[in-house]
């Protein structure tokens, strides 16, 4: 890991890519938990042999990736983090760019797994995630047209479902889907009339899970996308052809 | 995007992200094409008025993102390529390894969206991709048993189904599992009678698309994928609970 001070910063480019790597091994086997700060710059160098700007690029990289945060001023340094299951949607959002990806795709995809999800649900879910649903569903029915907790109940509903699949995979995929693309997050508005039939929706795809039925949790989760999408096209008809971007 | 020279490398975190995303604009609006070379070092630390660790830590950023390759040496710096949609593979294997997410995991997921990109291919496909698709096989069955030609129409397969269902983002996540966790690619073999049996079941899902039968093709690429798991949990029993690691 050692150079030289003063080395051009083009000569061994995977250097600083090499150290994130070994700097990240405790942090992903949870040797090093979340919260708790990692060396300073100065003592990296030390440790590691490595000059000021390796440090600096591998730090960057691994801030980059989620797996530290940097704090600034006196007392700051890199603090590790869990880096969330929508961690993803930077890298995603720039392949989608560069693959000229539409906000209409990124539904398409969502429409393709969250069904699936939701098959899997069914045929996994304990009754103890079923009562948390039903909740979700109390508190939007109790909610009366607000947009807040509307779009928390409505992400809250879907979150646990993907959860409730234990397909980890699939899970990571749709959270990075809505992270960069979803109606309520983008501004969509639902009245309170709509909001009301997103409740009946989510109580469809849950009397499913009930019954054990993944079939039918399959068919009510297919439907109720279907509806939101019909909803997005018809109200905010320009929505569906915006380019996805690379957000960061 | 001014900075001090000499400014502690933790204060302004964020000043390489920001330069990293106004060095990609051009990028990924496509006016500085692949291939292109970006303006060096020197010039970008005078052209956007910051010092050079903040330029190395932008550029390392955009290498990380694989929109441009850090050409080391004279006549060296940074080039513009365009990132393969396989590039996420990174990012994604970072974050299942934090999800403790297996080779299981990625093959379920495999399982869960390939059936459904050839129940689109079967809705779009024209003869032209039909044509390679049975080339590709053709080129299988004319084999006799070698692991290179294996492996090259095989991938070539599946990237054409996953080309033919137009569904970019579904295309994106397939490309990364397979380039993440795929049997061939983690050493698997397949005896002649194997290879065999694989271009028998690929012929099966172009059957499928001949006859536009979505269904059909669905079922067909979900027999498939079931058939080469359970060989994969026969044979290399160990391979299912192999940890998903972050690859670099």
């Amino acid at each position: 890991m050692t150079e030289r001070p003063g080395q051009p910063s083009l000569r061994g480019p995977k250097t600083s890519q090499r150290l994130a790597h070994v700097l990240a091994q405790p942090i992903l086997s949870g040797t090093v938990p979340p919260g708790e700060r990692l060396p300073n710059e100065q003592a990296m160098m030390a440790l590691y042999g490595a000059g000021r700007p390796t440090v600096r690029e591998a730090l960057r990289l691994l801030e980059a990736r989620g797996l530290i945060t940097l704090k600034t001023g006196p007392g700051g340094g890199p603090i590790v983090r869990r880096p969330p299951k929508d961690s993803l949607s930077e890298a995603l959002s720039l392949v989608l760019q560069v693959e000229g990806a539409s906000f209409a795709d990124v539904t398409d995809a969502r429409m393709a797994l969250e069904p699936v999800l939701a098959r899997r649900a069914a045929e996994r879910i304990d009754d103890a995630r079923i009562a948390e649903l039903e909740d979700s569903v109390a508190q939007l029915r109790a909610n009366r047209g607000g947009h807040e907790v509307f779009v928390t109940q409505n992400q809250r509903f879907h979150g646990l479902v993907a959860e409730a699949a234990h397909s980890v995979v699939l899970d990571v995929f749709v959270s990075t889907l809505k992270a960069i693309a979803d109606g309520v997050r983008v501004g969509v508005q639902y009245s309170a009339r709509k909001q009301s039939a997103v409740a009946d929706a989510h109580q469809a795809v849950i009397d499913a899970f009930k019954a054990r039925d993944p079939d039918r949790a399959e068919a009510a989760m297919r439907e109720h996308l279907a509806e939101a999408e019909r909803y997005w096209r018809h109200r905010y008809p320009e929505l569906m052809t915006r380019p996805v971007q690379w957000t960061y």
